[in-house]
């Protein structure tokens, strides 16, 4: 489907781009439905970014935007309403604009995460979790297992404040979660995520000491630059489960569109058709 | 070629944005020579423009700006740095940023024009041209004409001042041009411009008394929505050799390529791959 003086814009927002995946995912589905709407790669570096985000919404062919890293948590102060998921999160990953001009921030990133784990048999009841990393999609991932029913978080970051204003945000909503703070030892959590970038570049470190993961446990990564990360291999060699970055990609992306008002696809769907390599 | 992460973007800003073109020129050409760039509509409204531009130009992955009606002007005023042409007309169809940050502005209207008629013979030496529109792309063609050595322009806008203007940055620097002003009978012109709007919408007056063009003269259009305006077809009525706005759009993008660092295309290269019917 080509580009006309038609064709309405998303705007996919982060720094840097080289690693977007959503213009090779949306792209294919929004032509195979007739939908005049291209997801285009926008790079903002941090400090142009508040400027960039309502001069961006002035657009007359704008549908909205895609929030990725760096950008996640200073978006949710630059919008004038946040679902209560963004505002747990304290991170939008998706910018739309109202009627009257205002703009709404949502945070898909925690939902695409429990969906898919759920899709793949793990179950909330009982369940540790351990979440390594706690920006914006630490956060999100946080939250929604929260909501899914999870009963004890551990969170880790090496900002320390970070995770204790999660924690403190997860406490305001859910009061009886068990919280522990500031230890990312595996062993014992029958759910671990990394949800630090640790792994987008070639010789990163390992997010946490895999040695200690339990077997059988949920693995789960947020980093979608590559497929199997060294952290899932090292997963999948104790034999873990695991869940790629991409899977809760495609797990949030029904999420997105209805956000959008586009027509709605299954992540089997937008496999289908997605114009990358898993 | 799809859109992915390394995908850079060429802004095409107007509105409203239904009637752009350079889409589907550009973006054909740029696949054959397997250059990953797209020319995406933007729509942006007056009031708006101003801030949208500088915050436009903090994308990393931004090659520059197509200007369109009705930003032109405005333009002028917005960047840093302007070409001669863009000077004298007062005007930019072309924005692209210098490894300092600061902006330059250029104006390939007026040399679009000038080429295309020159190509199908026109002699710039003894003609006499109406030009009736003194905007923008107006003022880039009375400046191209100029320039390729025209001895005599008159100038008309229903706007008196906007005329007058545009006169006297002619005469800075083309002291010997005659200048007629405010009179657009095309009696004893061999060149006559509508560089007006009159012919975007069904139902526009034409730009002129068609009754008063000489037989043989030199007909142009800047009107590009659709190919064969009522005011080209009552010139091809009276023995007139004419230019649509699309031939004039052909011509000027060799230049555009250039001013943004990008594979030259000759407008026959680029007419064989467009998506567009004329």
């Amino acid at each position: 489907m080509i580009i006309t003086g038609n064709t309405r814009l998303i705007a996919h927002l982060g720094w840097p781009t080289e690693s977007f995946k959503a213009p090779m995912i949306y792209n294919p589905w929004f032509a195979a439905q007739n939908v005049d709407v291209k997801v285009v790669p926008m790079g903002v570096r941090p400090e142009a970014y508040a400027a960039f985000v309502p001069a961006l919404f002035d657009m007359t062919n704008l549908v909205g935007a895609l929030v990725t890293m760096p950008h996640k948590v200073v978006t949710a102060g630059l919008v004038q309403h946040l679902s209560p998921t963004a505002a747990i999160a304290g991170a939008c990953n998706a910018i739309r604009r109202e009627e009257d001009g205002s703009l709404t921030g949502d945070m898909f990133d925690g939902d695409g995460f429990v969906q898919g784990i759920q899709r793949k048999g793990f179950c909330a009841e009982n369940a540790r979790a351990l979440v390594v990393g706690c920006g914006g999609v630490g956060s999100a991932i946080a939250a929604s297992l929260a909501a899914a029913g999870v009963p004890a978080i551990t969170l880790f970051d090496t900002r320390e404040q970070t995770a204790q204003a999660l924690a403190m945000r997860l406490r305001r909503h859910y009061p009886t979660l068990e919280i522990s703070l500031m230890q990312k030892d595996p062993q014992g959590h029958s759910l671990v995520v990394n949800a630090t970038p640790m792994g987008m570049k070639p010789g990163d470190p390992l997010p946490l000491d895999v040695n200690r993961l339990t077997p059988g446990a949920y693995v789960g990564e947020v980093v979608m630059s590559q497929t199997w990360t060294p952290f899932l291999q090292a997963a999948m060699a104790r034999d873990c489960q695991v869940q790629r970055g991409t899977d809760m990609l495609f797990e949030m992306i029904p999420a997105y569109l209805k956000f959008f008002g586009l027509p709605v696809a299954t992540p089997e769907q937008l496999r289908e058709r997605a114009e990358i390599r898993e």
